[in-house]
Order: structure tokens, then C-alpha cells, then sequence
């Protein structure tokens, strides 16, 4: 796969994403990763919809966020989503940052596999029509 | 029916549904609406999984929320959920109190109707099934 | 005041929003209105900080919610929210709408009143800040 | 410290919790853990309200969530927090399992360190009373 596989949305953080600390609480960030993945996906038409019509469900199995900057309240921010691995697991690496600065604010990454929904096993190569959305079969 | 449908549940405000204003942020109620209504269609076995194993969904259509009081972060809350009709619809009324000194924070209610699922129609009565779990049928 | 204030905003329901009844689950509504709300509320510079550095809080003191329609993941909605009362306290209508085929969803209404952050006290008519801010005085 | 310090709640999954997988959204994890470590923390006497008190804001910087499988509406699930490290910063593990057949659903952690409230400067060693609440000093 020689085309690079990412994608980047703006998002505004609304009252109800903030804490008493006045930043947003850090479990919120799973749903702005979330929104930036699914967009991501739908340049492949590969996004859960499909995915469960494909005979396969994709359930996160890891998550991980690290946290550089607090964001606030109406703060514009900005998520790029990337695919990292495909062969064997669906890998996103996502970087926020501030959209007028620039400054980063958080990244992370998600591991999705391949759950046979048919047999509920894990695959342990994704299938091929991960590979057929990507381009690559 | 004679005997009286209602349930009470206690819950502790959590650090992640208070905003900035140090006060839970307004739309978390529905979420406390929701624990003490699902506890109490608990006692009469008709909660959303038997809703959907009868052939019903049952979408809230109406939801109210009236706010005398704010909550705060480690607050106990008691919450009392009231069927109050059930007929030709399903209406909820609750009730949030504070546990330690009785003070009312917060009343509501929410309204259900049933909806066929074959046929994606709303039921103008509520189906035999609802009044069967009531013990009225 | 002849001016109608209002302010209509777009959202792609995201798939965290999303029941196991495949639908929007009915309480994430009120996210949708305080989006609209706070986009409205910046077209007048009375957003929640400029709420707090005047010296008032605003605590939504009811909050109904009437579903006609539900939404589902990846539908784009239209939320319209409108400034209906503001003498003695602040209430706003809001319409939720398919976009692409304008059919009602959901429609609503939130009540704010005016908190004096001094004393704790609530206010009985709005506060002239909210006024100016309306261009009424 | 010769001690351990962890400490274990039960919760029950709400029906807004889940998505429409019919699992528990994976986000919502996080809320899980967050609930488990305020519980911890007010063993020691030293929960966020504390924390400020203190002077100290203690924003998480790292979170990981690895999921093993996956919990369901109305699941019963028990969370196990532990402080694993606090020299530097605050760790804590965190292991949630099936009430009922002890089944491991999923593991993660989160790092907290010390904000000086003043200056906005983050510390590179927790502050004296971190370790005063943990019984060390």
C-alpha cells in the first residue's frame, strides 16, 4: 500500500466535555478519537455499518491516550486519524492539536481485530475485505 | 391496580458529570432517570431485553426535567421512579431527593409508547404484555 | 425587540451516541440543544463565560424533550435553537430536523434563570446584562 | 510503603452505556476506572476536592484500556483500582472481571501527576502531601 491512509476533522469542545477542573475530562477524548476514526473509515466505506454487513464486527481491544496539553471550552481542536497496520489488526495512531496554534494537545492510538460474527473468534489475520477496502488485494 | 409500582435507588455523583460550574451539568438527569427505571421495570421482568424478546420497542417520547436544586461531586442521590400510567402509554414520574438531609434536587418524568417491531407501528393501547408483567391482565 | 434571534447548526450523529435499539439514545439530545444553545448565545457574546464574568449563572431549571422521529449513526440533523422568552428568564425553543429530507425529529425547550453568583440569590427578572446583550436596552 | 493500597467497587451496566454492538462502548471504561479511583482516593482522604484544597491539580497524562472481552447491559462487573506508583507520579492499575464467574473483561491504567495550582508548573516529584496522605511521610 503505497497511499498514506489518514484523515483530519475540526472539532469545537462543548460545555458538557468540560470538568470542574475547567478542561476537558480525559475519557471524552475516546469520543473525539472515535468521530475522526469513523470519518476516516468512510473514505474506505469501511466504517461499522459495513463492517458488520461484512460478516465482522471490530471491537477495540487496546486504547491508549497521553495527554501533552488540557483543551477547553470552545477551543477548536483538530484530530488526525491514521491507519498504521492492517495486516493482522486495524491500527490508528491520532494526534490532536490546537487548531490555531498548532500546538499538540493529545495523541493515542486504538487496535481494533476482526471478530467472526458467525463463529464469535477472533481473527488472527484480518480479512480480506479489510484489504479489498484498503485497496490492496 | 391497587398495589403501588416504584422504586428507589441511591447513587453517588460522579467527578466525570460535574462541569464547570461545579454543579452536575443538566443532561447527565436522564441518566439517573434511566438507573432507577430500568430498576424498577426490573421487579416486573420487563425491562429492555423482555421489552424486545415481546416484539416491542418502547422509545421514550416525551421527557421532562424540572431542576429546584443543583447536585455536586460525592453527593448521595436518591432517586424514585413511579409508574403513574400505563394504559395507552407508559409515563414514569421521578423524583431526586438528596439521601443525608431529604431535600428535593430534581423531578421529571419520562413517557414510553410501545412500537410493533414487525410492523415499525406505534400501539394507540399499550400491548396485553405490559399488563400482564403489571399483574393487571 | 423585533429582531428574531435565533441560530441553526449541523451535526453527524456520532457512533457513541447510538443504542442497542440502534438509535440515538433519547438523553444525548440534550447535548444536541446545548450545542445549538451555545452557538446562539455566542452570536449575542452571552456564552457561559461571559455569563459568569457578568456575574450570574445561568442553571437550566427545566428541560423538556418531545421525540417524533428517532435519529440513527451517521444521520446528519439540522438543530435550530431560538430565543423565545427573556424578561424574567431565559427560555429557548429548540426543532431537530432530518437534513437531507427536513422531516421533524425532535423538538423542545430549556428555561435559564439568572443566579447572582454573590449571593447565591436567584433572580426574579433577568439582569440588565442579558438585555444589553440582546440590544433591547 | 508496605501496605497496598487498591481498593474494589461493583457496578452495574447501564442501559445508555451501551452501543449498538449490544457491548458496552468502549469509551465508557474510563468512567469505570475513574469511579474505582475516587473511591480509592477517599480512602486515603485525598480525592480531587482535596487535591485542590491542596494546591495541587493532578491531571492524567496516560491512559490505557486493554480489552479482553467485552460486558454486556445489565452485567454486574467489579472493579479493582491499586496505587502501583506514586514517587514521581500517581499509577494506578486497574482490573475489572464479571461478578459473577470472575472472568478478567479488562485491564488498563492511568498516570496522574502534580500541577502546581499556582504557577501552572507540573512537578517532577509528587508533592510532600501526596505522601503524607499515603502514610509515608
Amino acid at each position: 500500500m503505497t497511499k498514506t491512509l489518514h484523515y483530519t476533522i475540526d472539532l469545537e469542545i462543548p460545555f458538557h466535555d468540560v470538568d470542574m477542573m475547567e478542561i476537558v475530562w480525559h475519557g471524552h477524548y475516546a469520543k473525539y478519537f472515535e468521530i475522526a476514526r469513523c470519518a476516516l473509515l468512510d473514505t474506505i466505506n469501511y466504517n461499522y455499518p459495513q463492517m458488520r454487513d461484512s460478516g465482522y464486527a471490530w471491537p477495540v481491544i487496546d486504547l491508549r491516550i497521553r495527554y501533552a496539553k488540557p483543551a477547553s471550552f470552545r477551543q477548536i481542536i483538530t484530530v488526525r486519524a491514521e491507519i498504521v497496520e492492517w495486516e493482522n489488526r486495524l491500527k490508528i495512531n491520532y494526534l490532536i492539536t490546537d487548531k490555531q496554534s498548532g500546538a499538540r494537545l493529545t495523541k493515542g492510538y486504538s487496535i481494533q481485530v476482526a471478530v467472526d460474527m458467525a463463529t464469535q473468534q477472533m481473527c488472527f489475520a484480518s480479512p480480506a475485505v479489510l484489504l479489498e477496502k484498503l485497496g490492496i488485494l
